[in-house]
């Protein structure tokens, strides 16, 4: 078994655990930065280490486009050609095939789509998926699942759901052909339908997965009350992760209903853009004004001469100024969107410390 | 004395010295990158460092116009600003006020001009010029100068010459009301006349400067030639700076006639743009040949599993490979662009140690 419950919370479903891969194991809960295609946005896996990163995220479906599975075949795999030496995982290209695809067809088979950069036109099955996740080398991989869009008809889930069950199967069914130390993942769908999502993870449990996922999109309030409804249904022994969630709010609460793994652009995106999180020491991890977020892109913190946040380890703060970071939004160089995302990156990381520290002390 | 020469050559012009600044000493010849804005571009102060950089250099002009004298008043110098404990050097603003204003006036008092980005008019004058860069801190200050455009007529170069030997006796009367460990140098123009060349040396070498600039634009065969003629009118107990050269072998072209500092823009711009210099161990410095500059946006590179450079340690060379940093370069991603500035930032220094290895051991 690659996951072990370590703790269960007795005040919410929240719960400790530890995940084994092929790059070294992991505490749950925790949180995973995004690397699209092999890299996080201007960030070195050097950085990413001195920040005690445990495991990325990377995109299947961008890397399936460039540099491609024969050149990820040939380069032995996304550590190697990275240099990054901890858990990579990896989703599906699912996702990217509904977001990004403008003309699709879903047959039983796969996905018929045009790309939307080169319109080369491609077919993407689960075979070809997990196929492609093995070239990678992802610790963890995600089978081939249909994503429906905003707020999707009874009909269309049902449809999306169907497709999900059996193409997970082929998934697991491909992987096995050829198996190692590499873990599969498969994703709950059903949208907001309680019925649709308690039936696709009772088919997807009698697979022999490493762990399920909870996909889909919508309103958080919807999440939060489906994940209370849908998490009891999902095995208590394998890990549960909530795919793009999401604001550091929002992580404590799907931790509290029993989430164990999180990715999202949040952090670097927004560090990108000059916002930056930091944490209220004063406030219990969890209550309203835990964390604020600040532009560093207004006036004012020009003329701040305080660190980001004294209390942080991170590159930023450690050894620049608002000031300084400021300023070099302002002037345009890159120094400062790079440093921000790396404090940003930090500031997850700690909170998931934290949130696991608080989960074994029983205060969450 | 802030200068001393350690060596002087018996094969050339080329000589070691030691340089004592406000930040540290420096054995010359050195090389600085250049941080216009307070940034070198992409890179952070603790990057620099960890490359081993010695000194830097930024820009009066863009200081002035933005963080602004005040501000730079304020924050207790550039030094804190940007966090960099090492030497600072900073031009004196004339180049920009030549190459950027579209609209300036030339009097003797100084020079009027409208910034080409705010529209804002500004008067520059040698005093101000002084003010701002004690303002920003530098170790090295260098006297505001009229730089003229290229190839310009006799008359003009007359004229600015007699501006540049006024404005350097009022910069150092300037200097000289609040005298600290501030250095300043004073720059010699000229153009490709000898006779002023030659009696802008003399004129300002009777003023008590700390070191002196060679100025101007002109083709480097040119400059080579005036060189060997004007440097020889130089103090030989004061250090010779050649401002903005340029690439290796024009260095290792002026040292050999006896120049001992240098700044160029060359190795962060063409970093940035994807092109790397390599050094050929198996050719002698300064041989034909002895460096070679290759461009990773080639796609060939794409497919290149070595390193840069197997004997460079700079953080590009020890983690990823030329197939790793094409695909950032062509992915758009900022990662290989800084990564490649630090690997030319690097190269300059090691040829520099390099340089003054070869000058001790007399083959230079």
């Amino acid at each position: 078994m690659s996951f072990q419950l370590i703790f269960q919370s007795k005040k919410s479903q929240a719960r400790l655990g530890r995940l084994k891969t092929g790059h070294g194991s992991l505490l749950t809960p925790f949180f995973m930065p995004i690397a699209t295609r092999g890299v996080v946005k201007g960030i070195s896996s050097t950085e990413l280490e001195n920040l005690k990163t445990k495991i990325i995220l990377a995109n299947t479906y961008h890397l399936m486009v460039k540099p491609g599975r024969e050149f990820l075949k040939s380069i032995r795999g996304l550590h190697r050609f990275m240099n990054w030496s901890g858990p990579i995982l990896t989703d599906s290209g699912g996702y990217q095939v509904f977001s990004l695809a403008r003309h699709n067809t879903i047959t039983n088979q796969g996905v018929k789509f045009k790309d939307p950069k080169s319109g080369t036109r491609r077919f993407l099955t689960p075979e070809e998926s997990i196929r492609t996740q093995k070239a990678i080398g992802s610790d963890i991989m995600i089978a081939f699942d249909q994503c429906t869009p905003y707020s999707p008809k009874k009909s269309q889930v049902e449809k999306a759901v169907k497709h999900t069950i059996s193409w997970a199967k082929r998934c697991l069914a491909q992987h096995k052909k050829n198996k190692n130390s590499q873990l599969l993942f498969a994703v709950g769908q059903g949208d907001r339908f309680l019925d649709l999502r308690l039936s696709c993870v009772e088919e997807l449990r009698k697979m022999d997965f490493d762990g399920y996922c909870y996909g889909g999109m919508a309103p958080l309030k919807t999440v939060y009350t489906m994940l209370e409804k849908v998490l009891p249904a999902y095995p208590q022994n394998k890990p549960r992760y909530l795919m793009g969630v999401g604001y550091p709010d929002n992580i404590v609460q799907a931790v509290q209903r029993g989430v164990d793994m999180f990715d999202c652009v949040i952090p670097t995106r927004e560090g990108r853009h000059g916002r930056v999180f930091l944490r209220d020491k004063k406030k219990k991890l969890g209550r309203p004004g835990f964390f604020q977020a600040i532009n560093l892109q207004r006036a004012e913190f020009l003329f701040d001469k305080t660190p980001l946040d004294k209390n942080c380890a991170c590159p930023a703060c450690r050894n620049y100024t608002r000031s300084y970071l400021s300023y070099l939004l302002k002037i345009g160089d890159y120094l400062s969107p790079r440093l921000l995302s790396l404090h940003n990156i930090k500031f997850y990381l700690d909170l998931m410390k934290e949130i696991r520290k608080n989960i074994r002390a029983g205060e969450l």
